[in-house]
């Protein structure tokens, strides 16, 4: 039930069509989301620029051409996650005007294109080359959803002097992204020379006690530093989508 | 708001007093929850017999003796679990009319006693003497809420022939409460005979690689026999409240 | 030896063709479960309607031919779970009579159809599509069992207004399955609604710290509801057993 | 060495007091922090407003005071998190200016009131009362930090419907905090009802198989709603400190 | 049931007092276990010098005093581990025949002095000398059961050729029992040198790593040695009492 | 050095060849396992019917021929585990004498044919039919080493009854070995009806929380039964060596 | 900026070229990596024999070529580890001047053959045939980098005697490798024997409880010897470096 | 049997009054530890300046002060570690050449000053004040083995440009020992600063999933500089005893 429809319920009571009575047992069992105002401002402001998102992971071709052909109606931006490069292949013949970025392995098609909006711009960071297609999973989601993004890859803490090559970079940004995976240092670091809020991102690279990420997620949890807050193993799009809010106006 | 509200709101409308857009404005922002038919009743059925617990482990006896005054205008049947004895001495000092068992160490305040409505016999069986506390923490939670329990303990599967002495009252229970610690094996043995539900407690009885319950909890979890569903580690509360669940009519 | 056979040995010492000496001797060394009384009674109620089922992972087709033929004399159902789409279409080749459900991955052969005899309705709740399969092989073991399901898919806690609007149905169901993988947070939710008994299914879906399904199972076994209890993730199957025990009058 | 001590080097360079070479080794063994433009700034960035913390768990009352008075030349805001009750009164014996919140189980001394300055609402919203001290921590925090914060406690999941009469709120704050233990499924729920980032927060409160708060955490890190991020188990401060970061200007 | 009263049902069949049909519904109903003649034997075994073993940890004195009179009647000898100095005076104060072992923190009451019947010698080797508590519970158990037994402590891995120095015992004995915490390998040493069976036992001595024995568990686990097998952490009864079935005749 | 060289070199001094002290030179450098008398009893009993076994995962076909021609000269039994089908084929085509047992996944050498020289009868027994390869590599590798073996497939503990009717035959055994996957329960309740000792083996066999045989692992090393101890997931191989040590002479 | 260009802005003070004002302005924003003086030194030292290693896994070989030829410039040697033979053999194709060793599955390309630099030299003990690659690469690694490397492998505890055969050898070594999958009891042993620096590698050899390696790991680090110090599981090349650089002169 | 009784059996068979065949059955029999030639230089080397160490956790003031007594006499260097104040006093009071280090819980006895004798020095690293006790027990382990030793403690990467101050002395030590709890980060860049051995040692300091140190344990084993080890949580010992390994001429 949207808002013209209640409108018309209460006016048929005004002009006595329906009795009172009968429009409280009506609006006893109205399923509350049917009113749904909020709802609708809610789901209007989604649609602002907030993309929605297909995990690939385990998805034929075909099932992501015809969720993507179902959401285009309603979505500016459609953002497909996980997605190898063949199955990338078979859904741009069928969607030429969407575009497939290998190396994070995702597929964007921007209905209208995002403009920016964001109060900063997103700084993301990574660790070792093998973290990239995570961080760039993050990238293309910050700027689906209208930020400006910069990326600096490769600045591991073993070698501590690349990194602070970059730091005009890191202490202008207005949130960061930092991707990392074995032993997970490298969001401490970061988060120990700014002021503003690190998103930190553990990745399934390494091998042994790595356990898949766990160490790395579990230094971050425990980083020394205190403006970090942890996304999900491999989540780069969560940590898109989290800074992009971070970074709304 | 409630229906009465609800009811002349809309009355209002009904006479002209309030025009139907701005009764649609008042009930857009109208709290769901303020209409909470469904929860009135929701609440009732509650009231009808099935008691509040207290979760003990961590209050002082004067939080205890708190909550349960505050409790007693709206509940038949209070429970209290996780009691140790000098702080159940403080509390039924004031409260009197309730009553103690140091087995379950839980406080029973029986406001309105519990009618019989269950419609079977609820059975618990436990493995080892140590997991008797537990047993009866069930115990007492299913008969506060109106069911008829039996009990046999120490029938630990290392001694199978004292388990088959007591086929057949496990055979004629219309739901099972399963106690063990250790291995835990006892639940799929006892499911195995019967084909009616089963609820397997693992208790943190044990040592070494037992790992707190945890492996008793795994084991029933995996167990061959279909009948079988578990809750949380020393969880006696619990598996007394989803039988008696199960054993309503 | 079954009752006409210790009948027959009695009457012998009635007549005195077999010495009281020799009798005890013969019975002492009887196994228990010759006499097997109640397990005959047992085993013929398990054959009104309670399915066998077949574990088809690491099965071979014709594997599954030759048990499902050996089953069909003494079952009225028989159920294969976890059969991947080519293995199904050998086995139905063969054994036209019964049918493969995709979703549920299971083959389901109804040697005589069930006749509904539960209480109630078993209502079956999943978070995600990708919970689908499991909560599908909940649904027909249950159908298979001789009980009326319902089935509300894609209601997961991060819109909890689709939830909402299910209120009536998961109100007037009389047991509940709920089936969620990554954070597990549905059981809780929808236990909180009811008064009636919860089964909470977790699936192995997700990534990361989801660990197979781990998160989700320790979290529904932590649930703040205490009308929960809980099988091993992935397990549709016990789930919707359970729940037909559950149901049954 | 300040900015200061560098111009009058390269002054003393300019009128030949010290030669280029000799400028060129001290600089080149200058060490880099001394430099330390950056850090000055922010240094000063720091003192205006964002407070230092003491981890007070496992220090001794006087540990506390001696660090309390060193940093109260340099620092505007003094927090000390974890502290006993008793040792509070011996800290505050000594420093009667600063004042202890025994919910938080913390101690504020603001040298300098802060002022607000965040760009909205912080809301704090707990699953449980045993969370209440965590929560706490995270708003005393935020509030020392010059922000706006709201708290909304006892909103578990069980009862869907108190949180949902809490919807205004919710979605007027700018940054949310979501405290929870057990199954920890508060944050999803909440997250999904608005566009704004959540820091969540997972507690060791719990038995069984919460495994101290791994459950939850783990279940938070596997949320199904995007726009949410995790700190350490019973991290209040960290929580705190971070959406004062996301709530800057 | 006995054997006694079975004849006496019989021949009261044989003598026309009770018919058939009657005798043939007794024993239906017969519980198994109360004709139980073979338990009978296997009861009478066990009293052949098998020890009853009280497990002391959580169980006051006076409990175990009871507990001991109760089994005097119908045991050989009773054995209590994990018993406290202060709890054993008590015990000992009431039961002066019972002697107390310190190391082993065990008491042992042999109501009928153990006369040695096994095949052979038990060595009791360990690798610390915080390991002996565990390997003296073996070794009082073991000779409670009526065997010779041999211990060898303080002979880790660490110093190799102290264990080689007992290289001659180490190869006459029947049976063997390695006790070892921290990196668990003494096992696969004392194997590689033997063609007789070895019990691992691993204890919780360690630190960080030794996860509470959890590695000197699997380490014996995975023994590179093939006639090793393994119990519980700190286990030293069950080793003992594992050891004295191997070393029956 | 051998036994000759060490009397010829003592001779050396005895005639005055050698002086006492350059022979004292000598034996101080000699490498203790050059003297190696008892090794070469110890390597001659070894051979006296205690198979070699090769653990094929992971090795061609090639390698395990190579393997098994280079032993040939000095056992009188070779045993490979873990060997698929078709790898079969290609070693039996190269040793005909050799053969294979597909259930066991073993290849079996009799160089020698072992005659019987156990003191008893080991008893295999396994729970469910997914457990019998386990089961069956215990059982090849028991014989190989010269025992009477017996195996009880599929007597899982939810149909307790199977179980009780092999009552005389688990009697009888002297040693037994007891496979189980899932929930491990079997052991326990086998070692509860014998006073012989019990070889514990877990399988892989499960899903979800059974944790690739973890679960079964740490149930059996909490039994409730005394007499059991436990080999690694799976390892049939060194279950049945174990046992074979026990059942000795 | 290096060190002429320092001088020349300091020279250009002096002149009075540059206001010292400008030149502070200029030097505050001085990255420091770019002074570099130690680095460079320091870059030089790494390129006196210390290798640059790629890691091979999930590379393909255009990866591998291309990295190595981009490093073959500045660097002396360049390793590449974990690369499956068909993979090397595509490198070897184009960059023929690089050797292969399948055993370690490594590619070494020595550009300039390193000289013997270290301190003495370095023993490699493996236990079993599998712990083979892992050593290997450890061994590669460190001759590499200029070091005599001797090897000793299948020397596992479970035949200590093989070991000691080695102890002239192990004693005289100035820093030891010792790599052991399943129980990991070789390090211990063997560190017994020494008062050298001992580096341990766990491998993931062995099935059900070596967890992959975890087990190996968990009991190196609890070793009762204290010259164990632990790298990554499978991690010959960090073992190898790590040796290499404690033999440095 | 020592060198001089060795000599003397020869003797005795050169002078013919020992035969050669029965002094080839003593030699056969003789434990090879009693030749223990190279242990007597095995153990003087460990004489010159390494310590014997007591742990004391566990052990009463008594018990250390007998084996402190007990080992003088072979001793150089007496270390006993993780000793609480008040039984240091004790100890003290008996023993007073011993002395007490608060700060590292250690008690060093030197009854030989040791003599620096180590190739370079050996700094020692600590990320947070809370892991100074830990680092300080490496401190008097590597000194008491006759090392000079250099401490910084405080400079964890949360403020990375701290530990950038101590640049030089960072890359003038010839062994690091880096002590972190936490996210265990520090390791990683400092070996990333230097090519020399870097000894890291994880402590339990922090809370949540920093697991009692296993996170900043596993974080250290995924270093992504090769130049790391690791030893046990909290092992300052172990890891001062490596380092003084590795500085040995």
């Amino acid at each position: 039930m949207d808002k013209d429809i209640l409108l018309r319920l209460l006016q048929s009571v005004a002009v006595g069509d329906t009795p009172a009575v009968d429009a409280a047992r009506q609006l006893r069992h109205l399923p509350f989301e049917d009113l749904g105002f909020a709802h609708i401002d809610h789901h209007r402001s989604l649609r602002k620029g907030f993309p929605e998102v297909i995990f690939g992971e385990g998805k034929t071709a075909d099932q992501i051409i015809g969720i993507m052909e179902r959401m285009r109606a309603q979505e500016h931006v459609i953002l497909a996650t996980r997605i190898e490069p063949e199955k990338a292949q078979t859904v741009l013949a069928r969607i030429p005007q969407a575009r497939y970025d290998p190396a994070a392995r995702m597929i964007v098609w921007e209905i209208t294109p995002p403009t920016i909006q964001g109060r900063g711009t997103i700084l993301i960071l990574s660790a070792g080359t093998s973290d990239i297609p995570v961080a760039m999973e993050a990238s293309l989601t910050a700027q689906a959803m209208g930020n400006r993004v910069e990326t600096v890859f490769d600045v591991g803490v073993a070698g501590i002097h690349r990194l602070l090559q970059h730091r005009e970079r890191i202490e202008s940004a207005t949130v960061l992204i930092v991707v990392a995976g074995m032993e997970g240092a490298l969001p401490s670091v970061v988060a120990g020379m700014v002021s503003r809020p690190v998103i930190a991102v553990p990745t399934s690279v390494g091998y042994g006690v790595s356990l898949g990420g766990l160490t790395a997620l579990f230094a971050m949890l425990n980083s020394c530093s205190s403006n970090v807050a942890v996304v999900n193993i491999d989540n780069g799009f969560g940590a898109g989508y989290m800074a992009a809010m971070i970074n709304r106006n």
